[in-house]
Order: C-alpha cells, then structure tokens, then sequence
C-alpha cells in the first residue's frame, strides 16, 4: 500500500497527516509551527514530524508516493515561490517547493491554504458534486478559494479567491493588509471583536459585559451571543459584519454564478443571526438569475479541509490530471 | 469548403456573419432586430437574412456546418432557455436554441453576448494567448465575461460575468436593472451622460456647453472631450467613473488574478484621461501581487468581437472540445 503526505503550513500551527490514496487520514499531528525562525528551520522541524508519524506506522519515506503542502501565504505558482505572507514572516521569495522536492525526493505540490481547503470541501466536503462552488473562511481573517466546472480557480500566478480583500467600504476600517475597508476588516472575527471591545470600553452594552465576565478575554463568540440574547448593539455589529459579507458574496455570485457558497472557519457555526442577514443581502444585491440559485451551506471538514484539499490536488497531480 | 453563420443578436440590431472553420468573416449583414415583434418574427427575419447572405456566394444551408448565435440576455445553458433580458422584451422562457436547431436542422450554440465576446478577444483579440483574462465592455450599459485557464468561465448556469451590476455603492444612482449603486449607473456611457446632462441644466460648465451646442444630444465623448480640455467639472464625472470602475476591477482582480483585463465597448478608446485613474484606484485597492502583474489594453475586435467569439464557441463544440 502507497501512502500520501498532506501539510497545513500555517502562521501558528502546522498539521501534519497521512493519509492512502483515497485521501483518507490514519495519522496526524498538529504543533507549533514557530514561523519567525525561518524556513530552514521549520522545514527541518516538518521533517522530523513526518518521520515520526511513518515511523508509528512502521513505513518509511519509500512508502510515500507524494507530499502536498498548502500553506498560509501568496504561493506563485509559476516561480514556485511564496511570493509575500503576512503570516510566515520572512519567507518571502523561498523556493518552497524546490526546496521540499530536493528534500523529500518525492512528487510535491504547494498550494495556497483557502485553495486547498476549497477543493478539500469540493471534493469531500459540503461542495461535492457542486462543480461551481465558492468557499469561505470566516475567522481571524478571511480567505476563499473558487471552484469552477469542477476545478480549482488559481489564476495566472495561483493568487485568486482573494475574497477577504475586496474593498467593500472604501475609507472604512484598517485592515491587517495595510488598506481600508476590506471585507476582512468588517466581517472576519478579529473584526467582530474589535467592535465587541469598543461597546465594552464605550459601557454601552451589559449584556456583552456580563458574558465576557470581568477580565476575560473578549471574543467573537461573546458578541454573537450577546445578539442572541437581545443586546442591540451587539446585533448591530453581527448585522453590519453580515451586511458586507452578503455584498462581497454578492460581487463573487455575479461573476462566478456559483451552484453553493460553503462557510468554513470559526464563524461558519454562528447560526442564523448571522446567516439570515448575510442571505438577505446576497438575495438583494445579486443579480437575480443567479441570486435565486446560489445555496449559502457551512462547511464539513473544519480545520481538516485544507490537507484534504492538498492531498486531492496531490492525487490529480499524479494521475496526470 | 465548410461554412459557418455567427449571429449577434442585440436589442436593437442583428449582426449576421458568414465565416470559414477558421472563424474568418466573409460577408456580414447589420439589420434592425425588432425586438418587441417577439421572437418567432425575429428568428423568421433572420432565417431571411441567412438564405441572402449565403445565397449571394452560391452557396445553399447544406454547406453550412453550424449555427453559432450570441444574445443580450440570461441564457441558461442547462435549460437551453432565455432567462431574462432587459434588452429582449417578451422572450423571457422561449426555448432559443431547440427553434434554432429545429429550425435550421444543424448543430446550434447559443451564449450571452458578453461572454461571446470574451472568448472572441481571448481567441482572436487582445487577449490572445493570456489564459487568464477579464473582458468588460463599457458602452450604454457594461456587461463582462472572464476567461480562465483559457475556457470561457460560464458558471453554473451560464450567468457568470456580470462585472456590471456589482453594487460598488449601496445607496447610490439607480441603474437600469432595478437597483442602486451598480457599476453601471457610475461608469457606463450613460451613467456619464446622465452626469453631463445635470452639469448642463445647472449652468455649471462653459467647456461642456460650448461642446454640446444647442439643442445638440450630449454624449458621453462630450462629457470626455470638455474634461480634455481642462472642464474641471467635467474631469470630475470622469475621473469618478474611472474611480468606480477602478474599484471593481479590483474585485475580478483579486478574485481571479488575471494576465489581462481588456477593455471593449464605446468607451474603450477614451484614452489616458480615463484610463490613468482607473489603472490607480486598481492598483491601489487590489491585492498586491495580484495588481503588479495585470495589465489593462483596449479591445481590437470592435463590436464583431460577439459574432467572433460564438464562432470560435461553435468551433470547439463542432471538435467535441
């Protein structure tokens, strides 16, 4: 039996599995990923992971038919490089790919994370069967990945679904990217938060007070349940970051004419006081031909869809496809 | 020698064209559609401009391969029907392509005109040999369609592309499809006209009246001209419009990562004053790696871009690609 490695490099932690050749994971590790030492050091550290995880299996490196990595970054696909990370500081113009090929002596591929994932959900996820499907992930950022007649959208140079990114709000909020007003400054967790906190520090919601308690840290979670509860303010911002996100999806539904939007990340599971508005916004903005059939769906696979996605992309790539 | 016919079915005129397997254009005919007739009468007329097109270089249908015809619509490709046009009142549901094969007893294609347009720069045009390209055509209204991997992206149902009613500021002008703050109603011929015409009533630019004369029909190439000239009113309709459009390419930019994005329609060759702006708030909102590498080129094809595309559409369709 051959056997696959599949990689979710990302700025915090990296996930390490393996899996056959039908995508299916016996094994899998999750640790630091201690990005800021640099590639080298990392990519040794990814080693000795992966020689423990086949070493448990009691296979070696010559069992492994191929590696897949997605990682947190700008990867150009045509220079193999990573092209710019926020969250793999220093790594910029690495040859990743190169790199982990001399290494490993093994078919590689490398791919953006919220690709993969996308076509992880495509392939085993909420998206199967959808051939135009466009995925999500609403988190501390947001990323998105595009499937179009049942292939993985990467542009010229591998950098498309940038859906987190697009202006919705010219001279709105500061964005981690260094412009304003993109949807990831309104609509991702981190965004949701900063919000929450500015009600907290402004007093003007007890019922957000009380459930973020004296002291504790003040998360996303606690403002969507503050809304459910009935604190208006609360809902006021669940319903604005919903506002923006339904007008971004809306741009993507008329370019794309997707069959389903799939919502993962740590949102993805905040129920209909988010969704119902983020519908309603989608329905009116888009036009209505292809508003009508779009279905908004949350995602399946969690934090495991972008190595299921890499080792999918893994699998076409040594079937030639 | 094998023929083919490509029809470009517009609102108000039909462009009917004999061409080669090569998609070369021998003879084309320009006759008003007569929309509002209904489309049994219009598919009669122009079943009359076909036998006279052909007729006049001896040739009879059975030298004729296949039937390529692009409309200004919502054609859905699974149910073979025309969804909804604005610029087709009436043929709302009509079974376009089944009346043309039973018709002309020959293999037929049907698609939107601006996505036939697309494949024609992409195959023929400006955008030849750049896999990964926007088309976005400015004139009365826009319209767009978006070449990936070098296939026509159609989407689930064959409504992708539709760059033009993204709704770039919620609350803005009303636009022709029922909402507000379209692309459209900023950035086409006559979102500018209508502009010009305000500037006009109000007294408020010399340039523009000069220009116009009196009891002339303003044009957007007015608005154009007096902004050339130094209209600092005038510049300002400008360079909001390229402002708008700008921000909407950054959209397609960072959703799909382009080589190219061509610029077709009435407007495409308004040359820097238009196009500077618009290159700069493109730079300046899209993604980085994603903006340093798309460049911005006006169309070639002129207004047979439609009738070459569905010709080239048809021609994949007659080699089973």
């Amino acid at each position: 039996m051959k056997y696959r490695i599949g990689v979710d490099l990302g700025g915090t932690k990296m996930f390490v599995s393996l899996a056959n050749g039908d995508g299916e994971i016996f094994r899998s590790q999750r640790v630091p990923t201690k990005a800021l030492q640099g590639p080298s050091i990392v990519l040794n550290h990814l080693k000795s992971i992966v020689n423990e995880i086949i070493a448990q299996d009691g296979i070696s490196l010559k069992d492994v038919e191929g590696l897949g990595v997605c990682i947190a970054g700008f990867f150009d696909i045509r220079s193999k490089r990573i092209v710019s990370s926020p969250n793999l500081p220093g790594w910029e113009l690495f040859p990743l790919e190169d790199e982990l090929t001399a290494q490993y002596d093994l078919p590689v591929i490398v791919e953006n994370d919220a690709n993969a994932a996308a076509y992880g959900e495509y392939v085993f996820g909420a998206g199967k069967d959808k051939n135009n499907m466009i995925f999500i992930t609403l988190g501390t950022g947001i990323g998105g990945g595009i499937i179009t007649d049942g292939k993985l959208l990467r542009g010229s140079r591998g950098f498309a679904g940038e859906i987190g990114h697009m202006i919705v709000l010219p001279q709105g909020p500061p964005c981690g990217c260094g412009k304003f007003g993109c949807l990831e400054s309104f609509s991702s967790g981190s965004a949701i938060e900063r919000e929450g906190r500015m009600l907290l520090q402004e007093g003007r919601s007890s019922i957000l007070s009380g459930l973020a308690g004296p002291g504790s840290v003040l998360s996303a979670s606690h403002v969507f349940a503050a809304a459910r509860e009935g604190d208006k303010e609360a809902l006021k911002i669940v319903e604005r970051a919903a506002y923006f996100l339904g007008l971004a999806l809306s741009f993507t539904v008329n370019l794309l004419n997707p069959d389903v939007i799939v919502m993962g990340g740590g949102m993805a599971h905040s129920g209909e006081i988010f969704f119902n508005p983020v519908r309603r916004c989608l329905e009116e903005a888009a036009i209505a031909p292809a508003a009508k059939m779009v279905s908004l769906v949350p995602s399946c696979l969690g934090d495991e869809a972008g190595v299921k996605g890499v080792l999918a992309l893994l699998d076409d790539h040594l079937q030639g496809k």
